[in-house]
């Protein structure tokens, strides 16, 4: 353990101060140099098990694959079952090491986003892991993997489902811990592994995992593996999560596809009807209008405020490189607004485009809706919020899937709004020793200064972690910004998978 | 060819009064209720046959079996190709009435909109024609086409692509030819066929069909048969048609697909941008907000209004069918609203929605338009004001396939616009000797008055016929109003066939 400054104090010290990596990481430099090819051999095979999140069959191969690699580095696993029957277990090992007075628990999660293999690149399949010579978008080349003895780039990039998001995050933890022992170098801190199958279907039975585990759970302290380095290509360190609640807004007019010709001017149009739904829920600056959607929020403290004041400024720079005009926010940086709740359309449907196009007025849209959530929101209260909303705008909103004739006589305008149960955001006190001790161990392994963040912008479900096992979280993200997460084409740049390996050996290191 | 009663005293004569369908028509019937399997053998062959108008080569087998049918009846056929080489043909035939003062062109056209198979009904394939009891919305069960000697009920369907438009004109037209010719009964005119192959694409190249063949297509009338039945189930008679123009519209944002928890909040959603696109266009009650949409609509004349005030309305009951609670249009009547210029959103695609949601931002947001023109619209004037009022919300409009870096650098909002070449809307004047001869000899089949209407709300491309050949046209439509043209499930109720039977021989003995 290291000595304790004041936060504020290490918050001014991570400021545009040059910084020296210790030994250890380059050690691990060293050792990661004369290793690739086996690294990246084994990371290959864990990305190629389709891991779906819906796929159960597929996330228990994946969850088998990382037994094993828990197995060849002498630890036992164990699959962590919840309450519920059928939910993918989560993939334990522990490592005790004699004297530490600490324990570690070291999270990351196998399972992936749906894909969609049309939308993926010529050439892209979403589980056969292929490397390019730089991001797609920039220019990339396909590129064979080199062969024993050829170097690697360190420039180029992985292409496939969860190379970052989130075996990235299973792969550092268990390659940081590998180094340890092939450098005969013992971690300062018991460690615990726990790799979680279901978070991108929102984490629905962790709590019951958490719950049903808690002896065998107990730790100082969790560190999450997930989610990107600063877009400056700092690295990074979270001390919070937004929470996450997902719905589905669905518009109803006609039973029946209508010949736009016949009945054009008089039908009503889902599509029309869900635009403007969609439109009357947000201002031109994309501040939200639904009445009560801020009234939860809690402030930030008075360090998290000064933590965000520090964060570099990075919007002009993403703007140009994402290659739009115009961010919403009405002048507010992207690190101010990612502390507020948001509403995000994640998809609309109604009818087809392009080529499948007809001339007709569909019979239904539907939006596929994100709602992000800061500390004091409830995913069920800010669900309502938006339900209220709706019918504010005249329609009757059910839950059932189909509509009956009844409903359609009695209703002008009818919606079906399911959402699912989400989770609420967390945040861990900047002023933790721990917190600080961590800060200082990422910040030994990099030159330029590290971004410190009250939260990151993306969710995870560690609100459960606090609730259920009264454990702080600190979140270490990895991944290059631009990795394409959740969507089509997600890639893993792969010097962040050698820069993970050390700050990893450097958090088995505390 | 009849005497003439002054119009307005025939429209009276239409309206309320009980009629008797002639010896003819029930001679027809006769022959007809002999001849269902025959009959239904043929047209089956007819919809096995993939007819999507963008699939040249199952077009131009689509179009050899029409000329097949056209032998078979004595006729020699020929294929009218376009100055354009690749076009699909149209397939024509004429016969010769010895003594004939006339000549009548029949027109169907046998290409089919596009499908998407997923979208069809359990069981449903689209070029699989199959037999359901009743409609599929009304608990239509399948059913085995009936052995020779088994009796068909009239209420039945037939599900398929092209059931009703327009392989069901195609067919009726020959069938009424081929009844004729069975039963010894010789046509009063001289009649030609002619069969389009590109009707759905927008007729691209109907005008130099009609241009390189302008000889043998001259004749005192065109009588197209395409498009629904009245909504009571009543026959009608239309004398015009409304033109349409296809567009996309897409919105463009973020270069990649960005997370929805780092970005949300920040980054522009474009299906909100798209949404509010579309909102600015329409107003509560459907009228059009575009400036000059409205402008170039030609009045109605006094017969066209007298005959649009004694359509039957059906508003009420098709609401109801049609279940869905509030219609566009302020209240004004379908018929009304019909004469109208129109502005449809045939379909709305951003990302993904359902099981294949991701929690992202997505790229862009496309809409697939179609306007709806009235006499006096011209399709690019048209296309130019819904131009016009894109830049007018501040987007750059472009027609290019990708937008370039310095294209997003510049704009802080684009838009692509596309749009096909559209066509123009036709009214042929309610007045003239030979639409009264119609109007009469379609009644002469019918015991409930016919509904005349200055033109129907759907399009085809009319005005070619009139702009080049100087030629009037007609159109006598057959198909059940709920055939979900255009649409999945598209269908055809068998007595609509066996009517339109009766209808068209009628049409050959002017």
């Amino acid at each position: 353990m290291t000595r304790q400054l004041p936060l504020l104090a290490l918050l001014l010290l991570l400021t545009g101060v040059a910084h020296a990596q210790n030994d250890l990481t380059l050690k691990t430099r060293a050792y990661r140099q004369q290793h690739e090819h086996q690294l990246l051999d084994e990371f290959q095979g864990l990305l190629a098990i389709p891991n779906v999140v819906y796929d159960t069959v597929n996330i228990r191969r994946t969850g088998a694959y990382i037994a094993d690699m828990l197995r060849k580095r002498g630890i036992e696993p164990k699959l962590l079952d919840a309450k519920t029957p059928g939910v993918p277990p989560a993939v334990y090992g522990e490592v005790r090491v004699p004297g530490a007075k600490q324990t570690v628990i070291f999270y990351a999660h196998y399972d992936g986003q749906p894909v969609n293999p049309n939308q993926w690149a010529d050439g892209l399949k979403p589980f056969e892991p292929s490397l390019y010579t730089q991001a797609l978008d920039a220019g990339g080349q396909p590129i064979p993997f080199p062969k024993a003895g050829e170097p690697f780039d360190p420039n180029w990039r992985i292409y496939g489902r969860s190379t970052s998001d989130d075996k990235a995050g299973v792969f550092a933890i268990l390659s940081a811990y590998d180094a340890l022992r092939q450098m005969n170098v013992k971690p300062t801190v018991n460690l615990k592994f726990f790799f979680e199958g279901e978070e991108e279907a929102g984490s629905v039975h962790l709590g019951e995992i958490l719950d049903k585990h808690k002896a065998l759970l107990s730790s100082d302290l969790w560190i999450i593996c997930d989610g990107p380095v600063h877009q400056t290509g700092r690295k990074q360190v979270l001390f919070g999560v937004r929470g996450d609640v997902n719905m589905e807004l669905k518009v109803f007019a006609s039973k029946r596809p209508l010949h736009s010709g016949h009945y054009g001017n008089w039908a009503p149009n889902p599509a029309l009807m869900l635009a403007r739904l969609l439109t009357s829920m947000k201002d031109e600056d994309g501040n939200v209008l639904i009445k009560g959607f801020y009234d939860d929020v809690t402030p930030l403290s008075e360090s998290e405020k000064q933590a965000l004041a520090r964060i570099p400024p990075v919007d002009e720079q993403l703007r140009q490189e994402l290659g739009f005009g115009q961010a919403e926010g009405g002048g507010k940086s992207l690190a101010e607004l990612l502390m507020r709740p948001s509403l995000n359309i994640n998809g609309f449907a109604s009818a087809n485009v392009g080529k499948l196009a007809t001339n007709i007025i569909p019979t239904s849209a539907t939006a596929a809706l994100d709602l992000r959530l800061v500390l004091g929101n409830d995913p069920q209260r800010q669900v309502q919020t938006v339900i209220d909303h709706v019918k504010a705008q005249g329609y009757y909103v059910t839950q059932n899937e189909s509509i009956t004739d009844e409903e359609r006589a009695k209703y002008p305008r009818i919606a079906r709004i399911i959402a699912k149960s989400g989770y609420r955001a967390q945040r861990t006190p900047l002023d933790l020793p721990i917190a600080q001790t961590v800060v200082k161990a990422v910040q030994s392994t990099a030159k330029e200064p590290i971004v410190v963040q009250p939260s990151l912008g993306g969710s995870l479900p560690l609100y459960l972690f606090d609730q259920i096992l009264h454990t702080p979280t600190i979140t270490v993200p990895i991944a290059n910004h631009d990795n394409n997460q959740h969507a089509e084409n997600e890639n893993l740049r792969l010097q962040n998978l050698w820069d993970a390996l050390e700050t990893y050996v450097a958090l088995m290191r505390l």
